[in-house]
């Protein structure tokens, strides 16, 4: 009875056999993010992972986020092996902001249909960065979605649990006018203000993905892929110390979208515009696609990818630590009494 | 400067003041969530969930999962209050074989163009679901990716993080040759074989998805997106009693993509296809599309959502519980010495 037109799950679009070795392909990375705490191994139902019994009073910080569309950028490049750093580095930078060490990282990738090249390269990618940032690749899933997503695209989405000692959160409360506000190096746009970005790059500007940049002497892929900083490496002495009185991470909303979130409902900023040199990508996008200055402010980090309010007295011991590392670091602005962002 | 062709990021396609009114709206739903170890509110980076101390050595058991191709269903029908149900129970039924119970939930929905009502809708379902299984929903993402998806479309990712006591994880060590199989009811296709459902359903059968879907007396769109089932409710007694030595979660690949995976390498199963009545939807969807049974058996739940390994002595115990809640159980098969499955 199954002779004549009998379909099966391989021809409605879904290829099973592909999915199995893509993850038999992956073993071997995802293990080389295994830790002490690593109870389970790939292909389980879900991923176990011991709490660390170093703690006190341990508070899981847990955040999701995707790449949004420096995808397309991605895309266009055929170049996947960068955006799952982005990923995990912008997650743990999410939870970083509120004292977390990461623990365990898991991703979501949805794809048409299953290129087993594509896939291993973005979740290479990932593996990368969860050893980079100590932090396990627990578990993921590879989605495959006929009819959802165009030839060679997909979407990307990940999810980091880390943990806190309960009286080291931070979540604002530590925060006093005077503080000194210390800007942190981005390395670029990050993954904010992609689709502004590409409509002024790809549009506006008519370049393609493999031409020149404006004054970087990089290509536009080069440039537009530089991959989400990880502040963990830079911040994590600092924040042993407990000199690190609050964070801020500059995603989406730019500066006046994200600093307010940290400060609260009593305290205001005042940012002195002149501290830092915008990196010539930021300028170059404002040019070419005539934004106003608090629109770019509000969409792109402008150079700025984390911001620390730091006591007065422990500014120079964090700067100086700071310099160790690869992102550079600079007094910004300080912490005042009022309300929102004012620039100087 | 700004005047002639200057670019905003809303004319860009991303609309931040809807994704704040569509925070806004869902802080009492995501509230309602809430439990005492919930130390975060919406709109933080990350959210905060205090280790519960009830717990000699807890792991944390992690799951990340998709809808699927369920969501074209729930497209067609434009409704998607329930895809968000589908997702936690799914998630939730996960990492429950491991034997753990959920602490919080975080779901990532991908959109090309907000539409508020539409994101509300869907987690909303996410939220009721946390709700009725006694999970946090702790924080969540809502992209905006203008080009990734049709008008209307979405993708829906959630992650989930429970707990086990360590000498209680379920890993298939405790399964003996000679343990009995007891089936538990699933409630349609849950998540699983949507894109060969859809196949035969829209296009062999020629269906609307409002039309009467055949031997049922309710809508295609009903039959399709009857809301996956969390086994929590039912089967947690048995697990605090210890009664349940093992459970396989049926999701694609169906009983024989499943149910070795709990099994391990040295035992297999015997399964007496007569010991339950296929769904007529499972019978509908094989007859229309000419999808012979072992393909059948390999793509869709055939009726058996979750598979509980219980030892002969205990089986009537658990039987007459779940007698008392929502899911039958039934005895359908054992445990042998040997590999995969065999049907009788």
């Amino acid at each position: 009875m199954a002779e004549r037109g009998a379909l099966d799950y391989r021809s409605a679009g879904v290829d099973l056999d592909a999915a199995e070795r893509v993850k038999e392909g992956l073993k071997a990375l995802v293990a080389s993010t295994r830790d002490e705490h690593t109870l389970s191994a790939l292909g389980q139902f879900g991923g176990l992972y011991a709490v660390p019994g170093d703690l006190e009073s341990p508070v899981l910080v847990s955040s999701t986020d995707g790449v949004g569309t420096k995808l397309k950028v991605a895309f266009l490049a055929a170049r996947h092996d960068t955006v799952g750093q982005d990923l995990v580095n912008h997650c743990v930078d999410d939870i970083l902001v509120q004292g977390a060490r990461p623990l365990f990282f898991l991703d979501y990738l949805a794809c048409g249909t299953m290129d087993e090249s594509l896939v291993t390269d973005v979740v290479a990618g990932v593996a990368k960065a969860c050893k980079e940032n100590g932090c396990a690749l627990l578990g993921g899933e590879t989605a495959q979605m006929p009819g959802f997503y165009a030839e060679d695209e997909y979407d990307l989405a990940g999810f980091i649990v880390g943990v806190v000692e309960r009286d080291r959160i931070l979540d604002g409360s530590r925060v006093r006018a005077g503080d000194v506000l210390i800007g942190l190096g981005s390395t670029g746009l990050h993954t904010n203000g992609y689709t502004l970005a590409r409509k002024i790059v790809f549009e506006s500007m008519g370049l393609s993905i493999d031409d020149e940049f404006p004054e970087s002497g990089r290509s536009v892929a080069d440039v537009l892929l530089d991959v989400h900083r990880s502040y963990l490496p830079v911040l994590s002495d600092a924040l042993k110390a407990g000199h690190v009185r609050g964070l801020a991470h500059i995603t989406g909303g730019g500066i006046p979208g994200n600093l307010p979130r940290t400060l609260g409902s009593e305290l205001g900023a005042v940012i002195d515009l002149t501290s830092w040199e915008v990196p010539e990508v930021f300028r170059v996008l404002g040019k070419a696609g005539g934004v106003e200055r608090d629109e770019m402010l509000r969409v792109f980090n402008m150079g700025v990818g984390m911001i620390a309010m730091v006591a007065p007295e422990d500014v120079d011991g964090v700067l100086e630590g700071l310099s160790r590392g690869e992102a550079p670091g600079w007094v910004m602005g300080e912490v005042e009494v009022g309300e929102g962002v004012r620039w100087a």
